[in-house]
């Protein structure tokens, strides 16, 4: 799918281990409005800083990224690093500096090989003519399995656009702002405004809803680029259908993402939703399902297939919802696994075990006691797991 | 060690795999001043619910503890079987029901055996002529792999007395109030107000300050009981010299044990200190320590011997505490791996990775804004925790 007036392309900058891209550049062919949301971690990387400070302006043409090094806990050198490869990449395009965002990803505390990346940057911009989004998914990859990507098209006023996204996850996944990496571009012509609203509501109920180990990272980036390409007449809050398409689509497009994110959490075996309904408030319904979604002994209990719901409630019971134990129940998909408290007995345990067995499946707990609801998205906690963040950096 | 007027046994009662002893009785002669600290779990067990009701008074005579189930999440009909238990061991003792404080720990959500309670409970009491505290430490172990005992010394006024205590861990333990079960006794007079202050002192910096899993159990309990039998003068808080070594004594029995959980917590292979210095409070500086005690990522680098320290920097920076993350400095024991939040070096990184091949070492991170400080102690994350947690009911 061609995304209009964006240009793509990964090279070797040798950041990571040989034989793998590292470097990425995004390039919009005009200024694109721009917004971000970033690591609410008060350890912030070099790039995050930088990208934050730029992104105020509402606009940007360029971004740069990397893996392998997360230029994170590099003090005043990681900023200074930051600073030229935006600007290398600036005056090789002919951009100015503050539209360029930079993001990186990887190791913390190394500082970034610059050498390398002085003598990458020129191969990363002549190759921004044959590139594709999917080079960039790639590049962007540290523990991931698999790329992740997702677009939609739509029509504003009969005229087609289309919005298309990438991300990165994999492991320090719970994000409160942003999720580790993820870029979304769309050549529709948006009112800015309208921009920034619609895409903190669809970053909210994706990406702020997922989580795999409770670990807020020092550089989690959600950035979104929209370049008017397309030609359409500019969408803002009184065109209400094509507000209301757009907005639609980006969701579609984040919670794809996110569902990416999860499904490739480290040594992940199993897909998990929580959905919380009957808390006091949607405040409460969220706090309950990520403690529910974050417990270690939760997510071994779906790894060992083992259909253990009263870890569950001690879950919803220490997470500081309102909680009436007497009124608790919980399904695994439609098995009704307790109820007001209880447990419904050793046919929903065999039921139940089923359930579990699947590799996608369904946790509800009501709590019995207000209208609050919120839905969260887990994996199980594995000997992978282990394995992965025993050995990150060897 | 004889802890005068205090009487012990445990039996078989077929609640866990036949073999093993899961029922037991702590039974002083004369009424005990006690007090108790609970879980904060908004799902508390029946047990619990029972005796936090009968503590107020103050006062406790007998413990009736099992292990196999934790008679949580049961409804009125947990709440019947803890009451019914009580009933029996205080009619064979001749004691009144309010006398009986009673506690279980094991799976979540099964009814109690009440068959195979009734009939062990005269057993129960017949033993108590020849048992011993260390009986009581083996019965309510579950996944623990040693029983947990300690114990101390102390005079008033020339008269000795002494304070003893067992604990259970393992899993489910990030107490906010007590640890899975602890149960301290001493034949010391302790004046009621002093004795309430004092536990609760030794508690916080105690089981409140260590970590597994960062589960808060259904059914933490943390009970004291003081029966006076060694005859000293009352110890009261106008009593200096004798108040001082008291709660010494106290705290000092209260840590102990408290290590011993972190050191058997399932599946753990490390013992690991953690030291906030330089916090903007207290507070800040606890809320840093667990967060790094707490992350996932940190933990399982401890147990891949990986000196990831950029791993500790972000669990203190999404902590909530107040952080200036070009002021942290970070010590793996006395080995400076980061300082004004950088790397201290290549050097540094090959000393580190020394110290984390020890069974026990100390993290301490220097935020280097105030004057908080805080100690926490936690394990490392393994294979084994997920083995364990992954099949516990099987």
């Amino acid at each position: 799918m061609d995304i209009k007036g964006f240009q793509f392309s990964a090279v070797e900058a040798a950041i990571k281990k040989p034989g793998r891209k590292d470097l990425a550049l995004i390039f919009s062919e005009v200024p694109a409005h721009a917004c971000a949301l970033f690591t609410t971690n008060a350890v912030k990387a070099a790039p995050v800083l930088l990208s934050m400070d730029r992104i105020k302006s509402g606009t940007a043409q360029v971004l740069v990224v990397n893996s392998g090094n997360a230029n994170a806990c590099t003090g005043e050198q990681g900023m200074v690093a930051a600073r030229e490869t935006s600007c290398l990449v600036a005056e090789g395009l002919g951009v100015s500096d503050d539209a360029v965002q930079i993001s990186s990803t990887g190791v913390i505390g190394v500082q970034m090989p610059m050498d390398r990346i002085r003598a990458a940057i020129p191969a990363a911009i002549n190759g921004l003519s044959s590139g594709t989004l999917d080079d960039i998914a790639q590049a962007i990859m540290t523990t991931d399995t698999f790329p992740k990507m997702e677009t939609r098209c739509g029509q504003a006023e009969g005229v087609s656009y289309r919005v298309a996204g990438i991300a990165k996850g994999a492991g320090m996944i719970m994000p409160n702002m942003a999720t580790m990496l993820s870029f979304i571009i769309t050549d529709a012509a948006v009112e800015p405004d309208f921009l920034q609203q619609s895409f903190s509501r669809a970053v909210n109920r994706s990406f702020n809803a997922i989580t795999v180990d409770g670990d807020t990272s020092t550089n989690d980036t959600c950035l979104i680029m929209a370049n008017g390409m397309a030609g359409n007449p500019v969408i803002n809050t009184e065109s209400s259908e094509a507000v209301t398409v757009f907005e639609q689509l980006l969701s579609e497009v984040l919670l794809s993402l996110a569902r990416q994110i999860v499904k490739d959490g480290e040594g992940a075996t199993k897909f998990v939703e929580i959905r919380i309904t009957g808390a006091s408030s949607d405040a409460d319904a969220k706090r309950a399902a990520m403690a529910v979604a974050n417990s270690s002994l939760v997510k071994t209990a779906f790894f060992g297939q083992d259909a253990n719901w009263g870890r569950i409630f001690a879950a919803v019971g220490y997470s500081g919802a309102e909680v009436d134990q007497s009124r608790l129940s919980l399904y695994f998909d439609t098995v009704c696994m307790a109820q007001n408290g209880i447990f419904a007995g050793n046919d929903a345990e065999a039921r139940g075990t089923e359930v579990l067995k699947q590799k996608e499946f369904t946790v509800s707990v009501d709590l019995g006691i207000g209208n609050g609801t919120s839905t969260v998205y887990t994996s199980d906690l594995t000997h992978e797991y282990v394995s992965i963040n025993a050995d990150y950096r060897s």
